[in-house]
């Protein structure tokens, strides 16, 4: 049995569910889960997994649903369950990268692990540990363009589906963002759009909240404004310093970002005018 | 426009989703949200609201919907939308009952509340502002029978979708469960299965449990034995007596309750073997 | 038995906790409770409940620890623990302002509610079912100033602790906040400092966040700017439309404030550098 | 500066915070937190956090006190704060462990871990990466007894203060348990006393429960039944399957054992009368 899912999204119109259903329905393959969303403006969305014994043509199954669906702008978009490539960016925060790497190694992220990048070698050795390359390019003396010129170089190397910034503590330029649109994945440690941008635990104790978060999201602008996949918290009060905070929040962003990244590599989230839409 | 709810279920079997869209398709019926669901014992299950500019027939619907789907052990419901009668029960705590007065006064619910019956006069005066009958049935002197003799003839003069047990501190007889099977609301003080039975808050305390919880159920056996619907929870320490579980339990109690009554009230709760699937 | 609460703050020094217990040893006091707290910034904060058999002479009581600590930037406080006296304000919504009536009303509250001012009509019938004084106060064709001075007049009447600003939508000017420091207690309908001004539902809905939250906050300057009590927030996804958002996020406002009037009414917050010290 | 804990059990009685903070002022030692609590069967208990420039020799400092408290039957102890000794017990799941040994690793547990017991060489590959001891002490063809015994010399060797049970599947004889008592804690996976014994997940998915939980807890005595240190939960639905709700409570049972050890190593749990008092 082979699973797939397939993803649709377009303008809404009547018969949409039916005319997949029914195709699916003809072709013997069976519906797993479906889930359907129709957006305020009108948008629709719908994602279905199904299995089906033999394997699907999958240019042909497209073909043949737009005939019936005609609607051209709308997208279909097919993905043979399977595990995503990932390639995982750090600074000198252990938590977010060695849950990822933890999981994975027990099989429990539906993820292959190609590389990580980092602008410090602090995480080296506990890497390695799991034979995973690890490419230290340092920030040095150089400009956030150079910089981002020896990264581009090493990721030319692997064919990846996502980056995971695991507490990657550089600001990107837009001209790296724009060459990953849609690939990025971000851990921000604050609730957002509450403390956007440096150091959001002293703004946090400063401001005397009472609950503290961290917001998993994708970056396809500027830094802490893209689509969120995911947030979660944690309640604090005045005993917190900021670094008890920062120390307390680690868990609060493992949790956010590990939930995000299991939405994204079960092909669950769409993408709509930088909101998210999850099914 | 109107709004109606169809509710399908039954062994599951290819094409089931479509035959049913394919049928809004063609009748013009504007689907707003549909859910399925197929239980690991090959049940399916589909919710599906819809509207459509005029009336519908629903037997003429029905009917022709079962011959396109021909497996006769397959359920349909329709329920236009529209607001359900209630008749609550309480004994002396007012926190369900309030809540439930106070969001229907203010037209929060999607229901009608056509009476109040107790055990009590306690409740009395709070009732009354709000205009609502309030019974008062003692039970003193009375066997549990004659008691729920005179629930039954009070309960007569009422047309009622549903009973909610809103801290209605008295056990029912099975007599009286299997009169009105799937119809009964009850919220117990304890997170289910934990404490069941009588004090829980005194049980919670003598364990020393760090968290205690509320779960809102249908009853349709045993007491404290039915589908649950709804939980939730509130933490707690060592610093809680019994009774300050008991207080802050209520807050618990009330959200638990309530979450439950609006997913009933909007026919989202699937009841099946003992639990419940919401759509 | 009298019980008392006993605030004390100011630099913190070697002693400050044995020197309150030792005379609290001397008279014969029991202490209940003593929390204390010391701040990044060396201030100290203790607050200790106690019960005595006889009345306590507050005044000596103070003087004689006064001489025992030295320190007259030192402040001491004592409440005798007894029902506050509220004024309540609200507009249109009622969810904040009926939990607080029907808390009080079944004596769930340690507090009198004195009145309740409105600059609008739609809640004096939930309002008087209960008899409380219901001041409507149209700010219609008034500036606020003149509205502010409407509601002054009323105020004149009431000998009250606390002002709770029960969803009450208009801002405050900064004379009126300054005639009422420490003494107004606000609930906003957003995780702040996230969404600070107007409509902060339809603000979270544009910006796609996955979790709502509601602030209950001293009011001592700027609107949504004083020290924040206590916070609550609840799981939003994509489905929920603002409107949506702000019908949950009613119940989240509610339990926030809740939480907050709790701790104000026990005279548990200390308010310090605008954050609160929760003890 | 050296950091102390003191801890203080016994029958409530006047004066025993001042006598405390008396002799702490007396010999300059500077209170970092303090925290009393009475039960309601009239036990004090109280939890002194203090650093003093030299060392305390702690053996005159406790007869001191004990001159000045006099009532024999109050327990008080002393605890440097330092790293405590830790040996893990394991069978097949690798959560709770990982998470122990890699915040361990990166310095985030006042912990050192002196070896690895386990029932299974499954996890052995991943210990090993940490240089820490792995014992594979198998229970084929054993009586209970003799499988104890092997562990028992296993740990003579080791000068531990706790041991931690992460997911070690295995039920522990009363013999063995008595000799470790208040020792070892122990993670089970459900929301007790919900489902104690065997397959917790598959019981609260039959029963079906809206929310799973899990239960860090001292064993000293039965199984599932010693003082619960920490609970957590996670809402769930009837989409989830008993396996799905194991793998889902596996982040739940690894937050509930970390709080939980949290709180141990700080020396902040007091066991009374089969629960804990947490200061």
């Amino acid at each position: 049995m082979n699973t797939f899912v397939m993803q649709m999204v377009g303008p809404d119109a009547p018969g949409l569910i039916y005319k997949v259903t029914e195709m699916l329905y003809r072709k013997n393959c069976n519906v797993i889960r479906q889930d359907e969303y129709v957006s305020p403006d009108n948008q629709f969305f719908m994602r279905t997994a199904f299995s089906n014994e033999g394997q699907i043509d999958q240019e042909d199954f497209t073909q043949e649903l737009r005939k019936s669906i005609k609607d051209p702008s709308i997208t279909i978009s097919f993905k043979e369950q399977k595990k995503k490539n990932l390639v995982l960016f750090c600074t000198k925060e252990h938590h977010c990268l060695s849950e990822i790497i933890t999981k994975q190694y027990f099989g429990e992220l539906e993820a292959n692990i190609l590389a990580v990048v980092s602008n410090h070698e602090v995480l080296r050795p506990f890497v390695e540990k799991f034979d995973i390359p690890f490419h230290y390019l340092s920030a040095e003396n150089l400009s956030r363009e150079a910089h981002e010129e020896t990264v581009f170089k090493c990721l030319d190397a692997y064919d990846f589906d996502y980056m995971v910034l695991a507490k990657y503590m550089r600001i990107l330029t837009p001209d790296f963002v724009v060459r990953y649109v849609d690939k990025i994945v971000n851990i921000h440690h604050s609730f957002l759009p509450a403390f956007i941008g440096a150091n959001p635990y002293k703004q946090a104790f400063e401001r005397g909240v009472k609950i503290i978060g961290a917001t998993a999201h994708f970056v396809n602008n500027m830094l802490d404004e893209g689509p969120i996949i995911a947030q979660d918290i944690k309640e604090v009060d005045h005993r917190y310093s900021a670094a008890d905070m920062a120390k307390e929040g680690r868990d609060v962003e493992k949790t956010a970002l590990m939930h995000a990244l299991k939405l994204v590599l079960a092909d669950r989230v769409f993408i709509h005018k930088n909101k998210t839409v999850i099914l």
